[in-house]
């Protein structure tokens, strides 16, 4: 038997009511139940569902319908009494939050005047005229919301530019900005990756696997889905990689799309490459033909693009690099015969240079200043055992390297396991220390950047062995290669003397400072915002004129 | 002031001496101290480093010579001092392990009759015949040893292949057999991944980068840098592909080279074809043309080689897949439109399929019974929430899978982060183990693949969530690409019916039992082999006829 139960003048968010109706399905008394608010899309839901009935007819937008279909009696008073019982929990999970709750834009805007950011989350057939009314107020809009007409989003994004406010969205699943998490979102290690995604679940990914990679994230601006169609233009897209190029905080740029539209492929790709911070692209679908074209490196998959992002940038915590006039070299240092040959092959790679062919004197490379050399080579282990066992010879050339003014980049390899040193990083941490003194004293500091070859469960256990480094101010990646791209990037950016464009001062202010945030919908999304840290005023949306378009076409066009 | 003694009768092995050497060095009264064995050799490396005197001229190659650079007269009995000291120790030192110490092979052999492996790491000039002693005994030998002459390298690898033995190097550094740490090498968790390496870091850093990415080696074996030349034909390097091949332990064979000569790169490439085990190349200075050609998926740096192979192989612990017959097909039911995107994007190209380009009903691939389903797609989310907020829909789907006679691996993701369900995995466990209680009833087993997109700083902790999935029979591995990397080996292996030739017993004996040891040279090679629970005898070897190679050569032709 079907029931129909309308609870007048009751707003609910959609997403919390469906939720209800999934657990409220589980009881035995119910056969089948949906909650949902009476407007005329949900009614025609309801219809197409099963739950048609004469008894819908009354209810309006901004009253709350009960649909039951269940052969016991009881099931009605006891759904009711469950309802009753979800609103009052959702009204007390608000009280225990600090932060303010109102129900205009007004009173939003005046609990924080200051407020720069909004989250909308309200039903999409009705965000686009709260989304002029944030942009008029100044506000940039993350738009999780669905179902906003193209058209609209078009208008909306070129009006937002205009004022140098960003409408991330529609259908934007996933942002971070300024640590706060915004709507679905995994905690990352704050860091210096920024990151640019026309795709939730794609920022998600590459989110996380930068932070497994021991990387971290300064900000991540969704785009929504369609951003980077013909008809939108990549608004977003070009205001998004123009603004975290502004932010300091930011060293790289992941790019995460779907491959665009032919043109706007090319204007974004234009863009990146006039950026002066480095932009790793992963064009989901598109095989990469070339590891690297001028700014930008492209990957194929989502974790590639993390993993390569967290190589050019660096590890969480690495200061950048400020280098004296003249440091231009890299100079590899290895025990590892493999691992020279490798680093040689992707320097040489990199600069476009051969890679030295004799070995002679261990030289696995040897251009322009620029040289690796394999310390294990015969040369260097005539009368004195391999500088795996013995790093006294490495140590003395790790500490010459440094007296080099021309040096940069110093690039190193650590073995450990059975047979190696007993403890080879602090072998050479004290020729480190030293070197870096005395390039300091002579007004330059070197990049020493290396990997340990080596795991937990060896005789000298990696963190150990890492934290000594580290210690000595070793930059420590997790591979050889990550290693030997993060040199490269670090020597990149040398040559580079270009610097950001200016941006608005409105999109300067969303890198450069912890957003201030009205949450307009979801009362889930502002907790994880006060939680980190953020200020927030939660905007609990109900449908204007009680969702009656036609009155609220009059009242828009009367204020 | 220069001073030589002569300590007659007193054999210590090199890479001992050079490291005392080291030692001695940094003492305040020593300008510069040299001590090594009084070979010929030697004694030219004594007079190229300034240490000539016509006093070296009476030392024999069983005489331990001291060269020593002082003006303190103190410092010669300060080192003849230590020097004791250091002998005593290493004396204590080898009284302290259990295992038998010998000084000929035949009682080597007396004390391990079993014994199916040599470690040998004694002066070079001298191995060959002591090598092919070995050989005759029918043991695989292991030649740390450097300085071999090439000849000697064909002629002893020759012989032993007709013996179905494995001549490891010379000049191998690294190994690892039976669990048993071999020379210079990382210890890292046992696993399905057999590794076959022409160079020692370059193994060593594949070994590390597969623990660190949750994978295990099975055996790595070692060939020296000059197997895959024209010359010596890759003889070990192509017996080691087929012992691998044969070992139930293996399922992915790494193989890591420079690149082979041409004709020799032919004949592995082709070798690695026949392999019923999936092979990983890692030619280095080689940028691969292609990431998969047959049975070779070409990796282009170490770090990739080794994540490449553990998403084939999967990560330890996982039982190998066993399907009925009729299983064939793969269906990816996941909650992330972009992870759907990427896992139907890999899965079409590998089955040399196009993607579904109308996703009409959420399916992102849809091909001969194969089918990737984003089931966040809007046919699914009409009045329900999005799965990843409410994963009932989605839980009923895996159930049903389960059903499907033809399904062979079930594909899946899992998001957390905030917005997610509070528990995703728990959400989906029960249907996932219902479902395969269900086929496995109906005599099927169905393989699920998944990666978590999360972290542990989530309010749902990764792995907590990897725990859950586990629990479940899940297979788990780092990120999306790496779980449909897995699935894809995994309906790989169901078309290939081929299984591994032959090998012979030897060869059979080598990687399935835990070798056990004649340690011949270094003494601290055979600790480790010991402390992981190896039999192995000690031979301190010296050199035969006081090292007079004439006399020798009579011994020689006499026995």
């Amino acid at each position: 038997m079907l029931s129909i139960v309308i609870k007048p003048n009751t707003y609910q968010d959609s997403v919390s009511l469906m939720m209800l109706s999934s657990q409220l399905s589980g009881l035995p008394e119910v056969d089948r139940v949906s909650i949902m608010m009476g407007t005329p899309a949900n009614k025609d839901i309801f219809a197409d569902t099963g739950f048609g009935s004469p008894d819908l007819e009354p209810a309006g937008p901004t009253d709350m319908v009960i649909a039951l279909e269940s052969a016991d009696p009881s099931a009605v008073a006891l759904i009711e009494e469950k309802v009753a019982e979800f609103i009052k929990n959702q009204a007390s999970r608000s009280a225990a939050a600090t932060y303010p709750r109102v129900r205009s834009l007004e009173r939003a805007l005046a609990a924080e005047p200051d407020a720069n950011l909004a989250l909308v989350s309200i039903p999409g057939e009705q965000a686009a005229p709260e989304i002029e009314r944030l942009i008029d107020k100044g506000l940039h809009v993350f738009v999780f919301s669905d179902n906003i007409p193209v058209d609209d989003e078009v208008r909306l994004k070129s009006k937002a530019r205009d004022k140098g406010l960003l409408v991330m969205g529609p259908d934007c699943g996933t942002g971070s900005l300024g640590g706060l998490p915004l709507a679905f979102t995994n905690v990352v290690n704050p860091g210096p990756i920024g990151i640019v995604g026309a795709s939730g679940t794609g920022t998600q990914e590459v989110m996380v696997q930068i932070d497994k990679a021991g990387g971290g994230v300064s900000q991540a601006i969704g785009l929504g889905g369609r951003d980077l169609s013909e008809k939108v233009g990549a608004i977003t897209c070009l205001q998004a990689l123009r603004a975290l190029d502004a932010d300091p905080a930011t060293r790289v740029i992941v790019l995460v799309s779907k491959p665009p539209a032919p043109s706007v492929r090319a204007r974004v790709l234009e863009v990146c490459q006039e950026l002066a911070t480095p932009v790793v692209a992963i064009l989901l679908g598109e095989r990469p033909e070339t590891e690297q074209d001028g700014n930008i490196r492209f990957a194929g998959t989502l974790e590639e693009a993390a993993r390569l992002a967290v190589s050019v940038a660096g590890p969480v915590g690495e200061a950048p690099a400020a280098f004296a006039a003249g440091q231009r070299t890299i100079r590899g240092l290895f025990c590892g015969g493999t691992l020279a040959s490798e680093a040689a092959i992707l320097i040489a790679r990199a600069l476009d240079v051969p890679t030295d062919a004799d070995h002679h004197a261990g030289f696995m490379l040897h251009h322009d200043g620029h040289t690796v050399i394999d310390l294990g080579d015969d040369m260097y282990t005539q009368g004195r055992p391999h500088p795996m066992i013995d790093p006294s010879l490495r140590a003395h050339m790790i500490r010459d390297a440094f007296d080099d003014p021309e040096l940069a980049v110093l690039l190193l390899d650590v073995v450990t396991g059975f047979g190696s040193h007993a403890d080879p990083a602090g072998a050479i941490a004290p020729a480190l220390v030293e070197g870096q003194e005395a390039a300091r004293a002579a007004g330059r500091e070197v990049v020493v950047i290396a990997s340990v070859c080596g795991t937990d469960k060896d005789p000298q256990p990696l963190d150990e062995q890492v934290r000594i480094l580290e210690d000595a101010g070793v930059v420590v990646l997790d591979s050889n290669a990550a290693a030997v791209r993060h040199a490269l990037a670090v020597l990149e950016g040398i040559g580079a003397s270009r610097t950001a464009q200016e941006v608005p001062e409105a999109t300067r202010r969303l890198v450069s400072e912890t957003p201030q945030v009205v949450n307009v919908g979801l009362p889930a999304f502002a907790d994880p915002i006060q939680q980190y840290g953020g200020r927030v005023v939660q905007y609990t949306w109900s449908p204007l004129a009680g969702g009656n378009r036609r009155l609220q076409r009059i009242l828009a066009a009367l204020t």
